[in-house]
């Protein structure tokens, strides 16, 4: 029996939002196996804003995507034959497959994923990079104490719902920022921040100064867009701002076009009340990364830290869940299941 | 003989960049001075940019001057009179007397100038608050390391001019950027910059390119304006950027009009390179200005820390000057004397 693989390439490049022309899926022949590789068959692939930038030929801090070459992305795999002396058949792993249902790794950039601890899935979401990206901005840079207020963008999201729940496990008040009445019910009643705002409400700025009665310490922004003219006048002197994405944007050309300049007035604002904006990238804080994934097991054991997975079946439907994600349609941490997980 | 002072007060809030119809000189009667209390005579006024942002109504950090009110300012002072045992007459102090020719003061605000150290004058310049902010933020923010690129807005100004002389001293180059040619001389060969780019240049943008050819990873802020579209692409990765003043934006309305956001952009390219925006005030840092004073005034002693002052005489003379500040028609550090300094 001859087997095939399937995989999404990059047909061309988006101008702005991806559309389904902008991808393909190919079948191809099953690779031959070196020796001291493995084949991996992919699980679960992690849809993640990132990708879009990696679509575009921009210079950005890695390289683009190829024309014709598979969609980048993070993977739950198993190993379906290995020729390597350090993984054996069936493992579970975190893998960097791509959009594909299988692929070859010399096993460096694997790690291990225990089932025991978690379902395997969260290893592409609240015990994956998102779930460390929310821990390390608030480590590193948001740094609230306890008491102070901390906004989070996109609450109801892989990464701003990890964030508002480590605020509150370590004492600060945590209000979060969401697209609808369901996701704002969601951030409040499950998750369990002190307040949820819907972004979408006509009177949204009002409603986010209520809630933020004593000012904001830390906006954790991975958004963009219109929130932050709401944000902008709550902000507290001393205030924190870990930039870690900027989602509302990533379908952007080369400039806005707005009638409004917003830069000068926020960084008058950022200037007079000594406020700190720093964007970063969770890979800066790597080393961190076994603390985390020990304290967020834990978490979620004794059940203080929940999550929630969207989860799209089959990989044929990643490029219309992808351009959902850009556009919030997703609801909690998106991911395809690729073949069962069992 | 009754003697009367003079003063300059606020006649009415500017709308956009102030006129000389918003300053009202006056006459007023000598004080009699009370006991505990000092009277003071103004030798210097210094004129800085912040002033602009007291005589509007919109909140701050500071409250605004009340129309009728002196207008605030640093000033070096004379004890003409003296009935606190504190302080003796011809003693010279660091006041905050603001734009008038006498005041009193309880001595508790006042701190006392050396005038073997350096001219009196410096104490409003680069011994004063201008050159202990370049200090305070290049050296809490900045922190450039030895061989590093140090790009310096408004480089021949107050604040400008010391940043840049400090980054040299300490190892890493210098980049100034200025207005006109006169300007740019002066900041390349009279404070040793390691190169000087003219924002007036039609090729600006190349200019500053050329000049920063390993990026730039301290931008010292304190212009705004379009400058900043030169120096984003340049920024690299985890860029410090000490965010000082807006003094191209003191002027703005509520909101520019341009066609373009900037915001966006901006907050992109500090994500995705992992860059530290901070703002900051002098004050924040006012512990470490005994050590900054100990080691400019051996800067200064020794040539390797030189200062340009633009001193104007007369009060009358200060709303003129004034204006021109903000517009960047002063050369170095605008001091008005008020009166001899002998």
């Amino acid at each position: 029996m001859t087997q095939s693989i399937r995989r999404i390439v990059l047909a061309s490049r988006p101008s702005g939002a991806p559309t389904p022309s902008n991808f393909r899926l190919e079948e191809a022949a099953m690779p031959d196996l070196p020796d001291g590789q493995v084949l991996l068959e992919t699980i679960y692939l992690s849809l993640d804003p990132y990708m879009r930038g990696r679509m575009s030929d921009a210079k950005s801090y890695a390289d683009p995507i190829a024309i014709d070459d598979v969609i980048v992305g993070a993977t739950v795999s198993r190993i379906k034959q290995s020729r390597s002396e350090d993984w054996k058949k069936g493992d579970i792993v975190l893998a960097y497959s791509g959009w594909q249902t299988h692929a070859l790794s010399d096993g460096k950039d694997l790690r291990r994923i225990d089932p025991a601890v978690a379902p395997i899935s969260t290893g592409l979401g609240v015990l994956g990079m998102t779930g460390f990206s929310a821990y390390a901005g608030l480590h590193n840079i948001g740094r609230p104490k306890p008491g102070e207020t901390v906004v989070v963008a996109a609450a109801s999201g892989a990464v701003g719902s990890v964030v508002g729940q480590i605020a509150r496990i370590q004492g600060s008040r945590a209000v979060g920022i969401a697209g609808g009445r369901a996701k704002c019910a969601f951030v409040k009643n499950e998750l369990g921040f002190n307040a949820a705002v819907d972004h979408r409400a006509p009177d949204f700025a009002r409603q986010l100064a209520e809630a933020c009665a004593d000012g904001i310490d830390v906006y954790f922004e991975n958004v963009g867009g219109a929130v932050w003219n709401a944000v902008l006048p709550l902000l507290n002197n001393f205030a924190r701002i870990p930039l870690c994405g900027m989602i509302s944007h990533y379908n952007d050309g080369a400039a806005d076009e707005q009638s409004t300049d917003r830069l000068p007035a926020s960084m008058k604002v950022i200037q007079q009340k000594s406020i700190t904006v720093r964007g970063f990238m969770n890979v800066e804080f790597i080393d961190q990364q076994p603390a985390f994934l020990k304290q967020a097991a834990a978490w979620i054991a004794d059940g203080r830290l929940k999550y929630r997975e969207d989860i799209v079946d089959g990989l044929e439907l990643a490029p219309a869940a992808f351009i959902g994600l850009l556009e919030g349609r997703n609801f909690g941490k998106l991911i395809i299941r690729v073949s069962g997980d069992r």
